[in-house]
């Protein structure tokens, strides 16, 4: 309401064009997915649920992305170290429902700096890293 | 996991026509603008924040959509009636803080069936409203 | 866990001396108050709550600043449009609990953009919007 | 609002002497962290986010006070005890994603009395058992 306005850390062109070439690679191995990009606070910028995808990883999806940049990591990088022998077992309980510890969200780095991040769920977590890998070298 | 699938009330084609012209709206009115689409089931379809809209407007929108198809109502024809000389006062609060009793959620139909709903929020409520139903009418 | 950082609106030296001026600001007035800073993302980046201050508005502080930032504005500016005979009536209840429609949440701006919010609860709202015009001053 | 005041456990300066050593430590290892101190109610009394910390962590670095805090133990303490073959597997999930079951979380002692905790995340667990051994250290 004020002229001012905030920045944003990757515009909707960006966003969109990640979610493009995740929808394609979907398409490509023939595997409908949830696929949700965040800005560099966690805030979701722009999200798609493909046709047939599951409803419940629309929450999944966004959550990826999010664990992705709270952590300023990919989301596959904690799942070992948060499996019962892992230093971080218990890690995903820890943060009300959000956080994601398996593949499919991974960090868009721009310029030296992480200013966002991918989510992909309904496929195996092959296919969803595999998706979320494609959106993420389209950044 | 099974290789029966769910039926999508709309598609993603649909959904992004819909944003689309909810897009070009708020472009052509200069008011950057949260939108989503949700299905019959009031789950989210799709979502995108233009650039500099506000991060508090991207539950507002989701929820004016939620809202939208949950009551198969406009938002807008819930702001009366919810206020407190009204019959429904309360109704904001009776749900977890998911619904929303002002303009910018509108349901959208097909065959004489609601088969989802726009939400849009950042602007002003007229500004929220119009943009609403320049994406309500692309459908 | 990546050697990419993400790069924070504003830094802890910045949300320090705007808390410290808050504080300053409290103890000149007498009221003890509970101080928040979040930044473009609305996440938090610090809080003090000064002695024999409120428990209850760790949170209120806290979503004061996140409500300025989310929606780009004070939040006493939210105030008239939200009563009953407002446009926005509801809206408080519109977002899961984390709106505050009252006095005592301001946006800080640096070159023309909001990169962050402060929060103040505790005393009465006049005490609150005093205190964190002091803390948005010294940034 | 009436003339008695609460007594606080802790006070605004000991948050902030214990916070001050923890950022001391941290920045001596070279790892940016969050970190928070609870009174002996749980509430928060301070937070700081250090500049490219995790904001993921600003709730995990609460948690572990709050857990700290809220079992009287350091969190570490709670590692074994919780892994599928512990007593108390699956309390990670049993208090609404509030507890936090590794390193980082240490009661603040005074009088023998525990009065509050400190609870540090970001880091490697043992990073942040250090950064948090070093601010209770303060205390």
């Amino acid at each position: 309401m004020a002229n001012e306005k905030i920045q944003d850390s990757l515009t909707l062109d960006d966003a969109r064009r990640v979610i493009d070439a995740a929808v394609a690679k979907a398409e490509e191995i023939g595997q409908p997915q949830d696929v949700a990009v965040v800005d560099a606070g966690g805030n979701l910028k722009a999200h798609v649920r493909m046709d047939t995808a599951n409803i419940g990883s629309i929450h999944i999806a966004i959550n990826k992305a999010y664990t992705s940049i709270a952590f300023q990591t990919q989301t596959k990088d904690l799942n070992d170290i948060t499996r019962p022998t892992g230093d971080l077992f218990g890690l995903s309980d820890a943060h009300g429902g959000r956080l994601v510890v398996f593949a499919g969200g991974i960090p868009l780095v721009r310029d030296g700096r992480v200013v966002g991040a991918i989510g992909v769920s309904t496929g195996t977590v092959e296919q969803d890293q595999e998706v979320a890998e494609a959106g993420a070298a389209a950044f």
